[in-house]
């Protein structure tokens, strides 16, 4: 640790903290902002991004790099984390980073209308541009990184695991899938027809259900926020977390599920590291790791069988009606319950991979330039077909369906299926180590669990890639046995 | 106009929009921020703070400011705008602005529990530093503005009026004072009781109310937001103001009148030149003027017999009970009654300039030297005492109650008292301009007498200052009398 270090510290924890105001903004730009207040909002977030891209590109933080000296395993991996931002800061020319701005824009605003419409070609040009871009930014990284093109945007997303890694585990899904999916849907269909529900479920009572059921994972409202918007997310800084919903008064799940998954996310951001605060190595390990800490809560934890359990009182609590319709069997019937669908945000948990080797496959082939835009649409259907044996009826169900790729976020994707198949493996190591974990859990406390992943992947923060955090937390990098393991006693056993 | 000026306009819109953020993250910490966000709330604003006042000092404005022409009734007011918040943020060095960050904030942490104790010499020292501060800054400011080291200060705050010109201003109110005073409780004693107003006033149905009076002064909420904090405020930005109140059960003037004050606050946001949107130009024109469309509206209109009789009806129409509580004659004997009491945000509108005076006398001799922060109880309590005839029986009621001088707000108070008799003197000249305003008041139409103040008041920016500004609007410079005048129709006639 030297001088050089030390300014770079500072100069880090300055842009930290205008990524939280920046952080602070997006929130209030989806869950608070009226209409009228958009064009401002894009200039405020606009100048804190040039903002903080002036001070990572800036040449007084390429000779500190230079100069710069940390060992140990906190401050060596904050060092590599500066240079790596730096890095891709510095890779871009100031007209391609702002070409992409434009264009995503661009594209994002004629991919609403396309969606609307159905109507593939109308975005084609405009999407044609952004993977133009992207190709240019990913080559352009590739050659600094030394990564792959592809691996390069990836990298941007979630550090230390290669497509070359992720390719062979979602072959071999596409092999389980093949065989398990049509085994549980026959066992699905020989069980008894689910009772509905009773609803309507009144929004003012799912909120006090949400922030309870919230509380119990852990998420502490003196630094917290539950607030609604379209599409639930969570956003804020550590200490200051804001996670939102969407309430729907027939579907009382929308909302509890989306809660849950949240403040999954919600109690990492809580449990990095507070000594390394706006360090980079003091940030979540990024956003597949991130993912696994929304679903090992969600899907996980409070869809088993045991925790089902303690939430049917819970919801019977709230809105009465039948008691057999929220018997843990009948929970399990509505909320595990697995079909083909084309829309990726509505799927289950057995399908959801589908979703996801498809768009991965496709956008490595894009940005590899082994896939033109004007082929997407039909790459798209083929795949669909193969992957789940049904094909879109028209592309807003299919091509057209995310706003991702129209928006410049390419090598994200994968993110979705190695966070649920790490939080499969986490899940295994924590009943492994944590004994009486399911007890708790059908008691509705997830304490055991949290501190366990607070010891073992909160408080790393960035310390490791992807598969070293996983090697920390559970003896060893991703092995997706487990998340089928969990399947297979989830939806294979009659 | 010239390269030089257009540079200065680039780096003017960028500091206007780094505001505009720290504008919204003020707004949230007050409406939404969990007290766990406090600490790096406050990081995240100093941040912003300094990367502000780095763009304003920076070396390069000097030079461009050099070689800047601009003419013309905007471009012209724009530059020399531009030159005093360069002139001010560079005047002062960075030691001591960190100085006054850190005693300010110091000293306002020791307030509360000063005033929670009514314990003056508790907070005195922390005062005393926070005084000689905005001693030296007051200086340095001077040295460079040529005004005096008050005068300077008040600038901050509302530029284009001198202390030598309120101080006259100010003796001929105490003056008035001294008899209108006795002569409106004589007037209001020899009135029948006012009937109490029908309540608990829910909540639900006040916010509904708040939000439709506020439509009826004009605020859009495309642009708008009304949420909830303890201490009512207007915030955000000219396309997305924020404005909040505080609900009471059992008072509904509480709520009703702060919304239409800081509605009167919005409008003026709203109503500002969008071509000079984020140059100095098209700001308010300092606090008084704010404070004047704060008070236009609330106290000028809408406690009006005219409009009162319009908002009876809807105030009977929200929460029942005896329509007599809702004649517009037992609305005033509520919401225009006049008493001596200790505290200023909670005076009437006769003797609330008494408290401004007391304080506008008190500041102006703490920063001339000629009082010592020592002695500040005992001429609090003899200056109350002169001018209201009573004295407060504790400091929390006396010179702890505000927060301002705690926090290193010295020269803003006299914009109070300002704001009120611009306030009379534009609703003169707007009777005078517009036929009909108080007929269309009496229907709760605000739509007159808002075009009016759009063209101008908040059309013209900053490119007046005060003096200049009620020039242009009302054909004179600030003319108490008509202040007088509206107090004594509304108090004083029998």
């Amino acid at each position: 640790m030297n001088a050089a270090y030390d300014r770079l510290k500072s100069r880090f924890a300055r842009i930290a903290t205008l990524g939280e105001a920046q952080a602070m903004l997006h929130w209030d730009a989806s869950a608070m902002m009226p209409p009228g207040g958009a064009v401002a909002r894009g200039e405020q977030l606009a100048t804190l991004a040039g903002l903080t891209h002036d001070l990572l590109a800036a040449p007084e933080v390429a000779d500190d790099l230079d100069g710069a000296e940390a060992t140990g395993e906190w401050d060596a991996p904050n060092l590599d984390l500066m240079r790596r931002a730096h890095l891709r800061a510095s890779a871009l020319p100031t007209q391609l980073v702002e070409a992409m701005a434009r264009a995503n824009s661009a594209c994002e605003n004629i991919w609403r209308e396309a969606k609307a419409k159905a109507d593939f070609p109308l975005v084609r040009p405009a999407l044609t541009e952004v993977v133009r871009l992207q190709r240019e930014m990913a080559q352009a990284l590739s050659a600094l990184t030394g990564l792959s093109p592809y691996d390069s945007l990836m990298e941007g997303y979630q550090r230390g695991v290669t497509a070359a890694e992720v390719e062979p585990v979602f072959t071999a899904y596409e092999a389980f899938l093949k065989d398990a999916l049509p085994r549980a849907e026959a066992i699905q269909a020989r069980r008894p027809a689910a009772i509905p529900l009773p609803g309507p479920f009144p929004v003012a009572a799912q909120k006090a259900l949400c922030q309870r059921m919230s509380q119990r994972v852990g998420l502490d409202y003196a630094h917290a926020r539950l607030d609604e918007s379209l599409h639930p997310f969570c956003g804020g800084t550590p200490t200051d977390v804001r996670i939102t919903t969407f309430y729907a008064e027939q579907d009382v799940a929308k909302a509890l599920m989306g809660v849950l998954h949240e403040t999954g996310h919600a109690q990492y951001e809580r449990g990095l590291p507070e000594p390394w605060a706006r360090q980079p190595v003091g940030e979540a390990a990024g956003m597949a790791a991130h993912e696994s800490q929304s679903l090992i809560v969600e899907m996980q934890a409070c869809r088993s069988d045991a925790f089902l359990g303690f939430l049917g009182g819970e919801l019977r609590a709230s809105f009465g009606g039948d008691p057999a319709a929220y018997s843990t069997a009948n929970l399990a019937a509505h909320w595990r319950h697995v079909s083909r669908g084309f829309i990726r945000v509505d799927a289950d948990e057995l399908t959801y991979p589908a979703h996801v080797i498809l768009r991965f496959r496709l956008e490595r082939a894009l940005i590899g330039g082994d896939l033109a835009v004007a082929d997407l649409p039909g790459a798209w259907n083929d795949g669909f077909r193969a992957l789940l044996g049904i094909a879109p009826p028209d592309d807003a169900r299919g091509c057209l369906q995310d706003i991702h790729w129209h928006d410049g976020a390419f090598g994200y994707f994968p993110s979705y299926t190695l966070g649920a198949m790490a939080a499969a493996q986490l899940m295994c190591a924590a009943r492994h180590d944590v004994a009486g974990l399911d007890d708790a859990l059908a008691l509705g406390d997830l304490r055991p669990l949290m501190s366990w992943l607070r010891e073992r992947v909160h408080g790393q923060g960035a310390r490791l890639g992807f598969q070293d955090l996983l090697r920390f937390a559970t003896g060893k990098p991703l092995d997706p046995a487990d998340f089928t393991a969990h399947l297979q006693s989830r939806y294979l056993e009659a």
